[in-house]
């Protein structure tokens, strides 16, 4: 296996985009990416997109994005795993290269939500849940988190003040992120008196509907070396795991298996512990799903999320930053792109280009994608060299 | 890159199976895969499937798949490429392979078409095709390939009787398939005279809607040899290109670069050349379809497809059978399913078990999956050992 670094990203700003098209999206993240990495070649694209078809109504990207790009006949693939897909584009991609298939692979994260009304971006979201148990009778992703917040209140104690505290932070930092689509302060009185939308959970407690691409572009490290422009960032480790698609057929509401599985084989590949890692980018779709990857992961032990959070543990200056982009729930959470823009604010770390949200020394980071209520899981393991 | 072989193959019956959610059809395809294997380790799933979401509301089959299969945990991707997103799964398991990510892969192919009415059906295809450009203005599949049609019958003289004998040839090759949703004989009669559905394509020019899934189990090559029970069959080469999504803006409306580039990668990595093929399995969606795939791989000159056909190049008996299963047409189009499904009649015809519809000394095999109007297109060859 080939060893995969990054060598270029890309963004669009993160936000109700109504002026841009799903094809503009993917064109300005992917032309951003090529820039940044100073090439002009390309040998495939994998695109992450949880359901074009349910938010614009167009299906396959794979012709659509190389045709705007101007690179038709190259090889494209679409991967989906809800909101995990943007994690899976970078891992399709790294499999490309890895393999010795491609040597310059693009992958490009996707969604563009607000071209339809809520209620139908609440319903297409709502397919990553199980159609048949869970969907059907009418809870969606805010009722089943609330779910699991209200159990973790109840068996370990967690507060309204903990889980605030995790929007709180987030949007302190995201405050710092010119491409967050929610780039303002917010106090936990604010999050926990914003509108109820599914007891505990709160408005400001909730990720955003949002339109926005991200790009990343990988090659052999070994060409990585002769182009490189600045820090060389290397993929070394990555982990995927699934788990039940229904929350009600887990052992234990509170332990996410997909997410411990995803880690711990994505620091098995890199050769790492947890306690090895500088920083990492996590899926914070609510607050309560922040804690829960936490406790998780193994950064803190069972019921000690919500604790470590109001402590401070997982701010800017913290012992374990989370999240430095803001997460997301201040930069937004265009579903399909949210993997690859974890990957983007990895790199912009190991640079240490990240300006007033830079956290010092950064060497190794660990980014967190998951799918609906944590039935998949992919983990990248990103270290500068 | 590491050498890559399909030690296992199942398949759903393909038809309108009301009885079977798309839960069920997976599990259905990866049982009696495993079964046909003889094995019962799996490190990884594919899932190729166009548009869950549209056509079943179900989306994050990534998650439902190794779940309903008991296998949770597992890592899985769902791909698309519209009617190519079978092609997808079989070529994202050959690279989890090849690069050494994982063992022992489960490529399925699924869809479920008849949980929506007729209409829903073919908005949910027309996703495929250029949303803005083409589908805006209430162009549908049939009529995209109907103008292609026209085109070649105007600049080569095709006739109908010639377009009437693609379906003529893979119904008589799907009447002795098993699996074929449709497996009865036509005549080029009955073909013209079935109702017009997009002049000048009628009734039987075109695929049918399909419920259906297939499934191959891929691993290492040196592995298959230990497991050996049967002929060997490895995947020597593998092809894929895009073109652009709408018709309109390529040079030619009659040369599917798409699939010439597909087609020409493939047999290039295998070390052929299209005279080399023993038999084919091509994308015939429309009777036009498998014309123009025949000339722009190669296999004629352009303009020659419907005269070979009348003359029986490609029928069961001919110097290039194509379709022996029946193809898209006799067999049916479950279109995420197709792509996989192609693969296991390969490889059924390569161990020389198809039966009636056996083509003697068959030892390289061509599949040829196509998205769209060739917006995309995934070519394999595999070869018996």
């Amino acid at each position: 296996m080939r060893d995969v670094a990054i060598i270029g990203i890309g963004m669009t700003r993160f936000g109700e985009l109504w002026e841009s098209s799903i094809r503009d999206l993917c064109v300005e993240a992917a032309l951003a990416c090529f820039n940044d990495a100073g090439i002009d070649r390309l040998d495939s694209i994998t695109i992450g997109s949880m359901s074009s078809g349910l938010f614009t109504g167009q299906e396959h990207l794979a012709s659509l994005v190389p045709d705007y790009l101007g690179r038709r006949n190259v090889p494209a693939v679409r991967v989906e795993s809800a909101c995990a897909s943007g994690g899976q584009a970078v891992r399709t991609a790294f499999l490309e290269v890895a393999s010795g298939m491609s040597d310059v692979v693009l992958a490009i994260g996707i969604e563009k939500m607000t071209d339809v009304s809520g209620g139908e971006a609440t319903y297409a979201l709502a397919t990553a849940a199980d159609q048949d148990y869970e969907a059907f009778h009418g809870v969606t992703f805010p009722g089943l988190y609330a779910m699991m917040a209200r159990a973790h209140m109840e068996r370990f104690g967690t507060t309204r003040d903990q889980l605030a505290q995790v929007a709180v932070k987030n949007h302190e930092n995201g405050s710092h992120n010119p491409h967050a689509q929610f780039p303002f302060t917010v106090t936990r009185k604010q999050v926990i008196n914003s509108v109820m939308i599914a007891d505990p959970l709160t408005l400001l407690d909730c990720s955003p509907i949002t339109d926005g691409a991200a790009a990343v572009l990988v090659a052999p490290a070994e060409m990585a070396r002769e182009l490189q422009r600045g820090p060389l960032t290397v993929i070394t480790g990555i982990g995927h795991a699934t788990d039940t698609i229904s929350i009600a057929h887990r052992a234990d509401l509170l332990h996410l298996d997909a997410i411990e599985l995803a880690s711990s084989r994505a620091l098995g590949m890199a050769g790492k512990t947890i306690e090895d890692i500088d920083f990492a980018e996590v899926h914070d779709c609510f607050t309560i799903a922040e804690i829960l990857v936490l406790e998780s992961m193994g950064v803190v032990p069972a019921g000690q999320g919500g604790p470590a959070t109001l402590d401070g543990l997982t701010a800017l200056d913290g012992d374990f930053p989370v999240n430095p982009s803001g997460g997301l729930k201040s930069k937004g959470h265009p579903v399909g792109a949210t993997g690859v823009a974890q990957i983007c604010e990895a790199v912009t770390q190991l640079r240490g280009a990240a300006g007033d949200r830079q956290i010092p020394n950064a060497r190794i980071a660990l980014t967190q994608n998951m799918g609906g209520s944590g039935g998949s899981s992919v983990v990248h393991i990103v270290e500068a060299r």
